[in-house]
């Protein structure tokens, strides 16, 4: 047979978490595992106002092929909210051509790993960090060096020193909202001194900032990208989280330069993101009112977060770390060192409750005592039981671990 | 300045065809230069329907993350239609399960090109071939070889011929209906034995099929899909000529081995297609008549290409040749020998009138005498003044070249 596939897709298998995964799909498990929204957070009223009245409106130019960096109407409308909300903490104002939509916050880490990584060259990244955006950037195969993290973000002295050492650093990617996994947000004294070390570096940074706008708690901690003299941070927002992930709408802001780039990749990509979800949402942004809905989904997802925690406070071994976390929809549990949270899946699967392990957002060091808990998706009784049923796979996996 | 993109990007400065089109968006211009369908056949009326259907019926599912593969049942009306079309043509049943979701054909191609090539791989493709194909391919720098190609299709001789010599090959692109951007569409019998070599040599192909279903007279003909033994053939069809590319939705037939590779990409490129969009269709194929939809389609194309094509008999000078196709949306124009379309552009936009230079379909030879028109788009009148004025344009280069 003379099938023979590209080098990187000859090695990829799958991650092993697929067929682990599958089993958090059936009915009866409660599961803690993905990342998705309430869907009772949808606003399906205002959605099918704008589905109807872009059809009748512009019908025509809706249903037509677009422009590879999307739909001006949402440039813009994106750049005004941006500027609205980033320009007082010192932000650059965004110019909407510096914008470029894309089909979901994972389109724009594909398209960057394709823009920046050749082989074997270096992506820096929390430690731990997102797998989807691991998993992006893995298809052009760079080195994972994962920078020393702790409750307040990266540590920019360790960054310091890594960049001072490490070659061929392509560029720095980051959540400094709420990160995925670990529900942690970057204190202001940190970014500020992550921008220094990245300006005297000169090396790009991508800000995924998809929890930003989830923020139950606290004053907004300004942006990377309000701290960046040199342009250097490509920053990644998305409608995913305030709206709905079934559209499918992300975008990136960045420099001219690196957007230029971008752009190619996207046209031969996929041409364009659809263009008529495009306009929908640009309508319901200058319709309704989008940020009174984001404050409701806040206190739902707020609620969700305290509801999960007290359980967890109530129910689990008191040698389990986990993270409170102000904002998104995730929190990160530690286990005592020496565990391993596979093997305790095989606990929890058993209880008909399951998580994401969180080796697989270490990718270099492979960290196996960590799991990832969502907080966001189910209904209060559900996440109850199903922290319960977390907290007896925990005490009969430790009891037989001794 | 530390920003180092990757070695491809680089390198690539985007086609240089993107300022020459640009001038052709300016709104005195005649353009037969894009591929669009034309706007009075996207079925509004339906598509604000099952927009509000969606939306009510299961909003929530279709407002939410879906699988990577696509809707279900999506995939299950494009194979039941697939099975009743081409399964009587000899084509084994497509199990939905082989089907999958793309963002555009586009997204197809970029996929399959991941999948399979590293660089100075190489690809075979007719002799011309669609440029947004290459365009997507060399993002992954493989080596093109234009195959021989005739009237009747690629010439199997040649490619048993080059097969038998070149090393490295990774797949062949074809587009046997309508092709883009000649118009010729294959003949049975080169289909036939065209699969006989490929079944020999036991190497995948892409059957690009955008154009199939626009179909203005004669007996379809079988696909490739239907003709190999040895499930070789990737089979791409799309939503965008035959409804509206707006949407942004196509798929992929394939093995299961080649499928589950694809799937690896296509979850790191965008999770999936947006979820609201694949309903959308979905519920149109089964709730309306989408066949003879297509049917009108045809009608009304079936009539721009005579009109175009009667304008070029009566207008055109007698040693340019033209196609005449019998189905999509181009047809494609000889010069004599010796003669640039990229001369005769300047040209045809003095005289505020554009078409694709042909040179970018031809990767590996660059042959300079031919162009591309599109004759889907415009209305009569419009068609019938630009083609006097393309004829104008080729009357005053072809004076000036003596």
């Amino acid at each position: 047979m003379a099938i023979h596939f590209s080098e990187v897709l000859s090695k990829m298998k799958g991650s092993d978490l697929g067929p682990l995964l599958a089993l958090t799909a059936q009915p009866d498990i409660i599961s803690f595992a993905g990342g998705l929204p309430a869907p009772r957070t949808f606003p399906l009223k205002e959605l099918t106002e704008v589905a109807v009245k872009v059809r009748e409106e512009d019908g025509a130019g809706a249903m037509q092929y677009g422009p590879s960096l999307g739909f001006m109407g949402l440039r813009q409308a994106i750049a005004d909210r941006m500027n609205r909300m980033y320009c007082p903490m010192g932000m650059d104002k965004v110019d909407p051509k510096n914008i470029m939509i894309t089909t979901g916050s994972q389109q724009g880490l594909d398209i960057t790993g394709r823009v920046f990584i050749d082989k074997d060259d270096v992506v820096l990244i929390e430690s731990p960090s997102y797998l989807g955006a691991i998993g992006a950037f893995a298809l052009e195969q760079p080195k994972f060096v994962e920078v020393p993290t702790d409750d307040q973000g990266m540590i920019p002295e360790e960054l310091d020193k890594i960049l001072a050492t490490t070659d061929k650093v392509k560029f720095i990617y980051v959540i400094p909202n709420y990160q995925n996994p670990t529900g942690i947000c970057w204190s202001l004294e940190r970014r500020q001194k992550f921008m220094e070390v990245v300006t005297k570096y000169e090396i790009p940074v991508f800000e995924d900032n998809p929890y930003g706008d989830l923020r139950f708690e606290g004053e907004e901690i300004a942006p990377l990208v309000s701290m960046d003299p040199k342009h250097l941070v490509i920053y990644s927002g998305t409608f995913s989280k305030t709206l709905a992930p079934g559209m499918r709408l992300a975008w990136l802001v960045c420099n001219d330069e690196i957007l230029a780039k971008m752009d190619l990749v996207k046209g031969s990509t996929d041409l364009s993101t659809p263009c008529v979800t495009q306009r929908e949402v640009a309508m319901y942004m200058e319709n309704y009112d989008f940020e009174g809905h984001i404050k409701e989904n806040c206190k739902l997802y707020a609620h969700r977060r305290d509801v999960m925690c007290d359980a967890i406070k109530k129910y689990f071994p008191s040698d389990v770390k986990s993270t409170y976390p102000h904002g998104g929809l995730f929190l990160w549990v530690e286990l005592p060192e020496g565990c391993d949270a596979r093997d305790l899946f095989k606990y929890a699967i058993e209880r008909k409750v399951a998580y994401v392990p969180g080796d697989s957002f270490f990718p270099a060091s492979g960290k196996r005592n960590y799991f990832r808990l969502n907080f966001s998706y189910n209904d209060d009784d559900v996440i109850e039981d199903g922290v319960k049923r977390l907290a007896d796979a925990l005490k009969a996996y430790l009891a037989d671990k001794k």
